[in-house]
């Protein structure tokens, strides 16, 4: 079974290489990625060809970190810092999702908001509710994302009506972990972050882990009040990352949100266990918790992508949040007293698309051998250039440019799903 | 004659002061607002009142800094710091104006997304052509929008094919002056920036501003090279802001964009003269120029508005630029330990509003006896709360989360534009 598309073909292969071939051909055999063409070999003659025209054929985004109860309250709140803000509105919107009416109806929304943006593989947070999760992952699936989902677990310092005791969390969990049953949608260890989770339940966490084999996701040295908190909580651990590390949590494959503060010894840690970073420029830009040393990361050898971290995070497209990590860099730049190099657009297009795509096994851009996650873009509705515009400047522009209704066609697992 | 509008009612008179009327009513007499109602009084019953509904009626913004001919380049080229982006980019597009069949199509195009976007006021560079700027304010005077463009001069330091003589320079902003007739846009003299004009030419500018009564724009402290470059050319100003004042050209009303290096004695300069300072976060990011200190010149009682700064600048939605601005503030916030206060939503909002329309002569927010520019916003594709949620934040959400296709009208000087 072949199918043969045709359009403008854009993918970053590496950090800093951005591809591009202009009405280029993408093969695939029997649902698998075969081969990319300028010009179509003599095999194909006779097969059809689903043309796309002028359309920009790009890979789909992959959003490494995002809260999805607080989709609820997007973009609201945005004036006050971490711990403030999570008290007055982020716990208070997740303990309104006990409620499973409100959380399917809202779940459905993001789930085809995700879709609309070209998001199409996600490492979620859901909130400690089990059935509320159940139905996080039941849209997703429906709609077709892939991903990890996790349940939420905080036995301690939660808000009114959103905390659970470390034998409900951990009873929950193997409950919520039993009902799991998704093709595309897989469950991840979810401890909140270190000060919400006593360390009977973080070891409780640790073992179901690694007895199922299941990856882990949760939050490191977002912002200084809250490290000062962990080092309070654990005068045991030099570094916040111990904190997990302490009960089995720092492998490979471990996701760890914002790393805005990892001093070089954190970051080397980070690197050494091949954990991924979720970076997440808007938040940390809108809850003033600082810009994290992207490119010193990278340059130091870490595994970075990116989250938008919605409702830290203000947006769910990722063509935005690309455009936030360019931003932060710069920032990072303009500090050093412009010594630091930024990232170019094509490093922030890779960290948005393949650098989130290889957690999922995938290889490098469009590459041989992989399901096709991809969006198909139609960027007619931007101003016509002084000249005609490069396949690459139109790439570089939706970056900044991007709009929902731009995005005709959507990929995911090789499936079409818009 | 009276109109009425009902709807939710938001505007900022003040800084930091963001008014809501929930359901509330605006009453235009004759053309101009009469008040601002929660209940509407008895003397208009039986006049018909025109309901949006649960729609938000905002204030349009004002974009007080943008450079109409980078329109065909909008977030192109994002990888370059001022002075190469400016020779590679910038130079070679406004060229491209000397064809009035590509100036007519484009800004068109540009006028109708400026509405489409919600900006009724503009303060705009042209390019050199005399011809294609007149095309220009033709275009926005049929698209309803109100402002100021200047043909610019520059008659040394240009690119290829983007340089007059003095003598040109100066005849042909006499013959442009001679040939504006726009009920709603006006000619404003536009020396592009100290590097691009010999003294001569800045004092026939100077002259030909004070003989006709016209008000100035042009650029000041962007960048630390500019700075530099503007020392060696005028060794004799100390600071850059007195290569203006000594052609007459530091007074009143007189737009300096960006001022992002400007020093204390700078500040001081432009709040003394009453100089607007159009702040483009955006474009100050993207460019690596650096962060403005817009609180401090705030608290020094500086007038400051926001400019898209296009194509510096990667967007014209004027919501978007208030979220940069903002995010600047929150990143001087966290260089100064987390001393300097940021900008609010509400702030960013009178920034990119009544800071602004106060240029043309308008009063705080939506006052008495101001002719009508509002616009009309149905954000009912946005995520519901986990509670109803209030105007205001509904209003600070659509700084986040502004989507062309919410903007349902806009009022340009009280005519329908949209």
């Amino acid at each position: 079974m072949t199918t043969i598309f045709r359009g403008n073909i854009v993918h970053t292969p590496r950090l800093g290489e951005l591809k591009t071939i202009p009405r280029g051909y993408l093969v695939l055999e029997d649902g698998v990625i075969d081969g990319l063409y300028d010009h179509l070999p003599h095999r194909y003659d006779g097969v059809p060809v689903e043309d796309w025209g002028d359309r920009l054929i790009m890979q789909s985004f992959a959003d490494m970190h995002v809260h999805a109860p607080q989709y609820a309250m997007e973009a609201i709140g945005m004036d006050l810092p971490l711990l403030e803000w999570l008290q007055t509105y982020a716990f208070p919107t997740e303990a309104r999702y006990a409620d499973t009416e409100f959380a399917r109806r809202t779940y459905r929304r993001l789930a085809q908001e995700l879709i609309s943006w070209g998001t199409t593989r996600v490492a979620m947070f859901s909130s400690l509710h089990t059935d509320a999760t159940l139905i996080l992952m039941e849209e997703l699936e429906k709609a077709g994302i892939c991903g990890y989902v996790g349940k939420v677990n905080m036995d301690r310092n939660g808000g009114e009506n959103l905390q659970e005791t470390t034998e409900e969390s951990l009873r929950e969990t193997v409950r919520w972990l039993d009902s799991c049953h998704f093709a595309h949608i897989h469950p991840i260890i979810t401890p909140r972050f270190t000060p919400s989770c006593t360390d009977e339940l973080m070891r409780g966490l640790g073992k179901l882990g690694r007895e199922r084999g299941l990856y882990v996701q949760s939050h490191l040295s977002e912002n200084l009040s809250e490290m000062e908190w962990v080092r309070q909580l654990h005068p045991d651990c030099r570094r916040y990352w111990e904190t997990y590390q302490k009960f089995g949590m720092w492998r490979s494959h471990t996701i760890m949100a914002h790393c805005v503060h990892s001093d070089v010894r954190e970051q080397e840690a980070i690197r050494d266990a091949n954990v991924l970073v979720a970076h997440c420029a808007a938040s940390n830009v809108n809850l003033c918790s600082g810009t994290a040393p992207v490119r010193e990361m990278l340059d130091r050898g870490l595994w970075v992508a990116l989250g938008s971290d919605v409702a830290g995070g203000d947006h769910l497209s990722m063509a935005r949040n690309i455009e936030h990590a360019i931003r932060a860099s710069k920032i990072r730049r303009i500090e050093s007293n412009w010594h630091t190099p930024f990232l170019t657009v094509a490093e922030g297009l890779y960290l948005g698309t393949t650098a989130g795509h290889r957690y999922f096994g995938a290889g490098n851009g469009f590459a041989k051998g992989d399901k096709l996650h991809a969006i198909v873009v139609d960027d007619s509705a931007l101003p016509e250039g002084v000249r005609e515009l490069t396949v690459r400047e139109r790439a570089e522009r939706l970056v900044y440019q991007m709009r929902q209704e731009f995005i005709t066609a959507v990929y995911s697992d090789s499936r079409r799903v818009r």
